[in-house]
């Protein structure tokens, strides 16, 4: 087994919600039964209090540590944050991570089989939240017997869900950490999620969601995931990685095919995306995005969070635009008038969103600190100040 | 004629580079005959002294200001700046605008007939560079019988074809005026082109560029578009005009429709891009920014700017991302260290890149003084202290 890894790691099914009950969402509309993949990594210890629970991005699943098998040529993609010795140390942690509803990895999805027609959902399937997302997870929580989960941990998209879960379940987080997120999708990311949405929706071979068994709509989801690449990295990063360089020979073709370094790239992450991920996911789980503001039905920020009990450790990148410091500074305002406990440092980092991915080791010490301390009386002490950016 | 107005105005077209001569372009192509539509705003004086030349964005055209007939909704796209007793004042100035080559107003581009098959050019129109668009430029220049122009000032695109133009034509300009632009388009600026490109280019009905008299790729430029205003707005511009606001009712309708002000405002953005503009227009003069490095042939910025000999006014908005301050101050550095005399000026703005075409207010006397001292002896004194910000 590799040094630092959890080794060969098998993704398991849970399936609650069967017909007739189902789980009423909260656009009204009903699913069931619903299935969810999930993985987990060390044992859950006999009091059940050291249960982590990790969620993923967009386009994440979950797979988050380890490899499925001996020869699987990557392994999970936080496999530098979770394994034995590491951040989220499976010597001591029980970590879970599950794939969303709505998602096409293994979870009940667009993708998956409408029992009541046999064929897949397609468009018929319902709108999803973030919170169903989070109510969804809560089933399997219950099911593995634990109460209070020690941390509840996400980036991007999975800081939301990290958000929702110590708003929805104030009583069973004893640490939260939203990382790279925001408390509301800003107009500018749905915009930018809308052009992506548009790009598939008006792919011939999207054919209003039912493409199953069919040429499916790659042109329009590869623009789809070229959008969204762009903003997942910084501009510093593509100075950095491609300037302007050229492909192969050192002159400009003068033609439309892609001449510059950058352009091969985002057209590598397009494709290869494409062969990773349903369309109609990507709709779904960008709209469940967009709707996100963790006010919704309390009015205010400070209203959403009077109740909650965790304590937050709230992290940012310095060069993250899409969801940059002070979205995350909104947040721990909002936080502190509510009277929270409430941490928050911004790393220094040139990786722009991606930071969240792959600034492992500039989030180790202060992410190891607070979980030792996760469930201590009173405030805890600063690990460092907090107005010195981590670098 | 409203106030302020330079009225009603004509587009006029010059033709020049009949075969067998044509124009040899940068990529080595012949093209020709070659026609600019080009309009004119004020009268030229008797020592031909007085001519500004004004270049136009992306998706701009030759109709800076004014109307074209009566009841004409709308005026030239810089009307706010160019007219009687305004910062480009036509009864001082002698103002030219030009359609660039490879556009669709009026200039040759795409869309235009291949004198050698009768046909549209589509994919057979050679690619053209800023640089072959500048020496366009100066073909009518000649023929206007203007020898220096005493300011050539575009924003954006339109401030790359400046920076040419003082290059190329060191003897010909007194001031170089680049507005939100840069030295080089930037490889993530290259990589939200691509995207534009892939979504016009994989829509089925550009039909390898031959669409002319069919249905247009109308999906694919309106993606292109929406990603392109995306970048030219600011975040803050988005959160303030939108925010999160919900189209007609107060409820979301948990569907794929455009739920949100801001996602129906992109749309309309899209849609009405498509039918004033050409999808291949929008290939050819995108590749052309991307092509832009005022240092290509040169080695290094010093070298390229060595031999001009304009003052330059440089101004950056504070909120452009697209090309943002840091951009223009690469460009000042630059000058500076060739020994140019330049001067800069960041102007505080919320709006984002579009800021360049919406402060007229704020650049208003800025621009004016300089230009009344465009060609004065001696380093100009500064209007205000460079260190603060134009607000």
């Amino acid at each position: 087994m590799e040094e630092g890894s959890v080794g060969i790691v098998k993704t398991q099914t849970f399936t609650f919600a069967r017909p007739p009950n189902g789980m009423i969402l909260e656009s009204g509309k009903k699913l069931g039964p619903i299935t969810l993949a999930y993985e987990t990594y060390g044992r859950l210890n006999s009091d059940k209090s050291n249960a982590i629970l990790i969620f993923h991005a967009l386009s994440g699943d979950a797979h988050v540590a380890g490899r499925h098998h001996k020869d699987d040529p990557k392994p999970g993609w936080w496999d530098n944050m979770v394994g034995p010795g590491k951040t989220f140390d499976t010597n001591r942690y029980f970590v879970v991570c599950m794939n969303i509803i709505g998602g096409c990895k293994g979870s009940t999805g667009p993708s998956s089989i409408n029992p009541e027609t046999k064929k897949p959902y397609g468009l018929s399937f319902p709108m999803v939240t973030i919170k169903d997302m989070v109510r969804a997870q809560k089933e399997l929580i219950d099911d593995l017997g634990v109460y209070q989960l020690l941390a509840v941990v996400g980036g991007s998209m999975a800081g939301m869900q990290a958000l929702q879960w110590a708003v929805t379940y104030p009583d069973r987080v004893a640490l939260c950490m939203p990382i790279a997120t925001a408390v509301r999708q800003s107009p500018q990311n749905i915009a930018f999620h809308e052009v992506g949405r548009r790009a598939i929706m008006s792919d011939p071979n999207w054919r209003n969601g039912n493409y199953y068994g069919k040429t499916p709509p790659i042109d329009g989801l590869a623009v789809a995931r070229m959008i969204g690449h762009i903003t997942y990295l910084s501009d510093e990063t593509l100075r950095v990685k491609f300037g302007r360089r050229l492909q192969e020979s050192q002159k400009l073709s003068f033609s439309l095919k892609p001449e510059f370094q950058v352009e091969s790239y985002i057209h590598h992450k397009g494709e290869t995306f494409t062969k990773r991920f349903d369309a109609n996911s990507y709709l779904y789980i960008s709209k469940a995005i967009d709707y996100f503001d963790i006010s919704n039905g309390y009015g205010s920020l400070e209203a959403a969070f009077k109740d909650t009990k965790s304590r937050f450790l709230v992290i940012s990148f310095s060069s993250d635009w899409l969801y940059p410091p002070p979205d995350s500074e909104e947040l721990v305002s909002a936080l502190r008038a509510a009277n929270k406990e409430v941490i928050y440092y911004e790393v220094s980092s040139t990786y722009g969103h991606d930071a969240f991915l792959v600034e492992g080791e500039k989030m180790r010490y202060i992410v190891s600190y607070y979980l030792d301390h996760a469930r201590d009386k009173g405030k805890l002490e600063s690990y460092q100040s907090e107005n010195q950016p981590l670098s």
